[in-house]
């Protein structure tokens, strides 16, 4: 039973090592969600902490940590910061798409070269947006050029994975390029409500070569299952943020109620942390918070047998996968907004000062909480639990 | 009934006037609410609108105006600003002050002075914070010294009402100042993360003179019945804030999505206006802020009763509008906060840009609902739903 | 405003008899719940109150009470019995019917019959079950076959309303019949979880003459906003018993605690009136019982002013009757279900003997509100708030 | 991952067993709800099932399962039917109470006496009601006289634990009889609203002799951790009993509406399978029940692990499963009752026929949710979220 409190680290960190992060994200947190932008020296500390192999293989020296470990990790950073959680989650699942879709030669120099570069990833893929074209070229390979929007991760990142729509066939091309590139501009133009860190602005490709051993997959065969647990991983990351965003914000209202908590005028008790309407709110703001936590276990657990069973694995028990991952989704959604806003009737009106920031919690949720409406995520689970119909695969689920 | 769609001005304004008034507010409050600080210019618009004086009673030459009307006044320009109605809200409040606590000569000087010089007025009344002392002088007056906290629309006002502790009396000190007075200082220093507008920063105070005609009671007996309404009209001015927001965000998101919202792909709709699950949510956000108006209406009619029984209120009359005021109060609050949360749902991912502001609604929900906690208002409804006692006199009650 | 602990009766009742009635149907309605079946003698104290002629138009004699009052008076009864409750608001549903539909001779002989014999009336309208046939003779009136269900109130009524499906015309054919005419059969086979003594049995037909001068109208043309008013009474006697229900709830769950309420064993407190979340408990069911009551007042009042419109109400204006009503409707309904739920949170273990046969009133709740269906209602609402579509008519809006 | 519609029977029977039974009980399950009283056929269809010993350790010829293995069964077991799954729960508490209290000796008679006999056991013992004496005799045992109300599985039972006052200490002495001793008679007085065949009822003792042998303990010493764990095993009893209650009714309204649903008159959808609403009602009645299941698994898991620990259990340890036990306690009763009472919205009015008892999944768990209040359980939760406070061990926790 994991403690809210005291988040474990994977196994290649020291608990010491990640604390010590988590409290150098937290001093500077508010600070940053006010500026917005990138968070260059921050990103470094991540790296430093050698974080950004943890979803590499081991036989390409990386830490191949299992996901509940991965994403528990997430969860941790979450807690402080969740626009660098989510960097660090998308760079487990840029590392996963080259894992997945790669061949033996790509895994091998992208996997080798993230463990041996330290290169952050940058993600271009996003098959909904169309308005990047990809032109085949005479070698195998591809001409890019538009732009794409939402590229979480590419400022500052050394190498990117990008989707691009080819117009000869209809159908995406999925690759790889390193993100100084000739022809590729990453744009300072990420200005959200929250997440405001997490480097999502748009990117754009002129005459940008795809050479032909770039090319990940050219979506000429429907992808196995497993390759398509990769919308899991994705998946799972927005879910384990959204329950550290909610341990986050519990913990920080803890920290407030004991630190600055005044007892009300007409509550007859010495303390806030003894008033019963208080100590109430503590109480569902966890039961909320650990139910969240208990789902996002739950599917990482079924998302590492599933990983495991590598090309054994068959769409329904993918399915069922995706199934406990969406459940998860919508529990954490629900737990990440309401804790978040809860936090402030804990703590009280001497919290809502802007230097405190503490309505950042609540922003994050709201602007990550929206990337697919909850509602068709309950209606996957409904139409399983009315009419057994598990979810298809979609890029969503 | 009242259509939430088209709010229905105070007798004394056309419509017109405060649509436009509306359309002026609305148009720039992202911007304002960024920016925070000051709104000059758009505090001057209300006192063009004539809407100072609507509180004033009509011997003094004021619209005289019933609280039913007052209210949804206040609550249409909470509608697209709930920090500029905050201010009229309270110029209401302070004209109310002089009007109960004042003797003759004062509600003739001071209610007639704000019809004729459109006094803005600020509040310097919070007998909780006991920093402002007064020290009687040997003409009937005070010096008063100290800081006040939270004086809402002190920036910018002509005159304040101003409450200090006399340690000689251990009683409070209630008086009028000009807020150009000697010795007051208007700090800057108001910054919370809603509600940016208000001009609620402190203000301190360096011997300054409180001459015996501007002291406006000194607590020798206890008030009566209703100029304890004084504190009803305060909470009732938050409530209606809190209805206003609920219903500017509705009508925010409904803008939004008839005009930028997208079907989801996975819908089978042609347009997100058609969406079961985006109506169920308009349909949802609409009942909270019908219930919480009906609640509001309900208890405005309870105050314009009381109010209108002068002197022959009883305590027990007092005490079940009070009631009615922390139902409405609590619905409101929440019905704020669900509200403006579910805009975004309703809404999608693009709702999230900054320029947009969004979360304002949000924002200044949740500064302001946590005026008073929340649980003690629920507790006074309990137990008076248990017990039959109702709820005592108090500075939130 | 009302206080929930004391209904007020209509202006023709004084409150002792209102109250006597109450008291009465309250010391047998546990009892009665569990033998279902028909309330012969509480019926006849019904009759004996007054009460059936409450819809009745002054100029034939009856109370021609507005609906606030009428309501009032239904709410009153629910709070202590909510079964017999809609046996009254269905009477005032009929008498509205025959008011609506039927001729200046229809209208003078049922109504002016009603005031003068006390008939009880039953109702066999319900469009949407087509099992009933109606044959036209040749005198201008039919001849009725088959079964009709749920028909409230048939069983000890001595007249009827009725619909049956004219196969001629694919159209709904509507009249009045004495329950005693030959051929009529009322069948003792109403036996469901809750509201067991409202008579809504299955009555059959067999060559059962309704003459010309008993047709109250053949929908050959579609009928006035007036006429439709009709189901918008009807949806608002539910809406009121759901609540009278919560409010009877909330009035059984205040005697059992503070008669038989025990502090727990941790509450630290002395008696279970003092315990804070018992207190909190007692506040949250008022506050659905106040907001569900103070919607169905603003429904009523909408309704009140759309009848004294009579032919000159356009469909616009009864459209905004249906969305009221729809809104007070829905919260009515979770008011009703929750707080009969959350009575047993506020009592505890030993309000759970079966002879106090407390859970009635969530039986009561529950079956009555699934009348129609609430996403339905939600949805209506919905599309008026998103895109402004009035609910249209219809047998439920 | 478990799948609520399938669920996994424990090691030593066949799933096809479980099956036989769960089909058995459901096909009963309403008549026996109407009739109440005592189950004593199907009481030996679950003895038949070898289900008596699942508690009883190997090492006596019992099946010594795990409790994760354990609660899946009773949970299995009350999705059909929450009475007779509180048995078989309260038969596995009263083994273990006699594991974890009793010598080797007493270990030895009566647990292999289980495994031997058969025997079902009651269970008398309930600390705070005092009504009970014990007179000690001179050797070394006791005389028992007085009454004890809400003995689970008294009657029909062989056996039976007691608890008695002692008021010569002014402790509390614990003991085994067999239920046919001289001088104890089993009251037929168990008459709730629900669980209705739970054999809770009175018993009362006059001259009854409780041998020295007989004796458990006698609280002279503090229990030991992991003798206080009996406490953590019945309150997760109850807790899986309202998980199986939510899978149960969701399973029922899946049933009902796959096999009767019709399709709304405005919905649009040709089946209610495709009704977008209900849809969403089934995926929120899920996620209820996968929510309350998963947290009721990491508490079991939690305290198979403590349970493992033997006598090296901490009061720490014990006290954090004691936590996991009430977030999974509180998250169940709400979703029990919450989904028990959704099944209706989702399968409509002809739902509530008295002859389907679709009420008694709200009954059943309306009542078992009332053992201690949720108020208190939630207060836990919040001391430790906010001060760190581990619940300490009472009767409850």
């Amino acid at each position: 039973m994991n403690d809210l409190r005291k988040p474990v680290p994977v196994t290649t960190q020291s608990t010491r090592d990640l604390d010590n992060l988590l409290d150098a994200l937290r001093a500077t947190a508010a600070q940053r969600d006010r500026d917005g932008g990138h968070a260059a020296e921050e990103k470094q500390w991540i790296a430093d902490a050698g974080l950004l192999t943890l979803a590499v293989p081991r036989e390409f020296g990386g830490a191949g940590a299992r996901w509940t470990d991965i994403y528990r990790t997430i969860r941790a950073i979450a807690t402080v910061d969740s626009a660098l959680a989510h960097l660090l989650g998308f760079q487990c699942l840029q590392v996963v798409s080259v894992d997945v879709w790669g061949n033996d030669a790509q895994r091998a120099r992208y996997l080798r070269g993230t463990v041996d570069a330290r290169w952050w990833w940058g993600n271009a893929v996003n098959p909904l947006d169309t308005r990047l074209i990809a032109t085949a070229t005479a070698d195998g390979g591809y001409r890019i050029d538009g732009t794409k929007g939402f590229c979480s991760g590419t400022r500052g990142s050394q190498m990117m994975t990008v989707s691009a729509h080819d117009p000869a066939t209809g159908k995406p091309v999925f690759g790889v390029v390193p993100t100084t590139r000739a022809g590729i501009t990453v744009h300072d133009d990420w200005n959200p409500i929250g997440q405001r860190q997490t480097d999502s602005g748009s990117v754009s490709f002129e005459h940008v070569t795809l050479a032909a051993d770039e090319v990940l997959h050219r979506s000429e065969a429907p992808p196995t299952p497993r390759a398509t647990l990769r919308t899991l991983v994705s998946q799972l990351v927005l879910t384990n943020l959204f329950v550290g965003i909610a341990q986050g914000a519990l913990e920080e209202a803890r920290r407030y109620v004991t630190q600055h908590g005044r007892p009300w005028i007409t509550s007859g008790v010495a303390t806030a942390t003894d008033d019963p309407y208080v100590i109430q709110r503590f109480g569902e703001m966890r039961l909320q918070a650990v139910s969240a936590e208990a789902l996002a276990t739950r599917a990482a657990e079924a998302l590492d047998d599933a990983w495991q069973k590598g090309t054994a694995l068959t769409a329904d028990e993918r399915a069922h996968v995706a199934l406990a991952t969406s459940e998860a989704k919508i529990v954490a959604h629900r737990a990440a907004l309401d804790v978040s806003e809860n936090l402030f009737d804990a703590c009280g009106a001497r919290a809502t000062g802007a230097p405190l920031a503490l309505d950042r919690f609540w922003r994050n949720a709201r602007v990550h909480t929206l990337h697919d409406p909850l509602d068709y995520r309950v209606r996957d689970v409904g139409r399983y639990a009315l009419n057994g119909t598990l979810p298809e695969v979609s890029l969503y689920t």
